[in-house]
């Protein structure tokens, strides 16, 4: 079930898109409240037009939003944005000048409309 | 005010696009918590860069979201994602040798401070 | 912290992007709950394949997310839907005959488990 989503600018060039996505599953995937590494869906979204603030500086982000179902304690929550931190910044471009944002975030999913199953 | 976002992995070729969003409209639009049809906007997204679990294996997706204002019912919730699901049961490609797994999710809206208007 | 998402369908022609983009940040950021303007992260995601409703219309939209860690006061996040609206309103283009929906909503996002850092 967990739904994984990484932005990130298109001015943070040469980000290892495969080598993200590998790596931010494996780091997800062993964590203790995620039962099966397959269930772990992870997009990649390269942002083509964005604005950072009003000053005018060369900005870029990283921002993952994890979606799990309701119930993970909030400790659970916080190791899942920690690994998802670790595992960005460990692999984010710094190009020369520009000031790149990372963050992360974990939404509660309502569990009892959701539907899932496999085809 | 729905709004209903349908992401599917690229791999799922032939994937109906017209013919997915005609059906799910369709079939949303007719549930008597969807008062007025024209409010329901729908968009498709195509998944060009994905990581499913982290076993090498040939998996796809198929993952729809629908933004409600709150204040539905449990049980209108989960008929809303039973009936997206039934349309996209039906609709899915499933091409030989992938594991395809489809969900559904309710994302309840904030009611008070929601802004709506028609140009 | 604040994340937005401007979503617009693709059939509203000439609409002003950069325009867009500088004309929310600016009215964003000068809110009083938003301490830090560099912290802004503004998106526009062009959207082609959608569907809004069942009739056979000619329909498009304009949609903003804006995420804010919680504890914002309903009042503030009214005002917030309010002045992205505003600026929506101001700048979309409104093609002859066809129907256009603008819609803001705000989405509160979980603090302890939000994870932010600048690399």
């Amino acid at each position: 079930m967990p739904h994984l989503t990484i932005e990130y600018t298109d001015n943070l060039a040469g980000f290892p898109e495969a080598e993200v996505l590998q790596a931010v599953n494996a780091a997800v995937a062993s964590h203790p409240q995620i039962p099966e590494e397959a269930d772990l869906k992870t997009r990649l979204v390269r942002v083509s037009r964005f604005e950072i603030g009003t000053a005018p500086a060369n900005r870029a982000f990283i921002h993952a939003q994890l979606r799990l179902l309701s119930g993970r304690s909030p400790e659970a929550k916080k190791e899942l944005t920690t690994r998802i931190a670790d595992v960005l910044r460990r692999l984010a471009p710094r190009p020369e000048g520009v000031l790149v944002q990372l963050s992360a975030e974990i939404v509660d999913m309502d569990r009892p409309s959701y539907s899932k199953e496999r085809l």
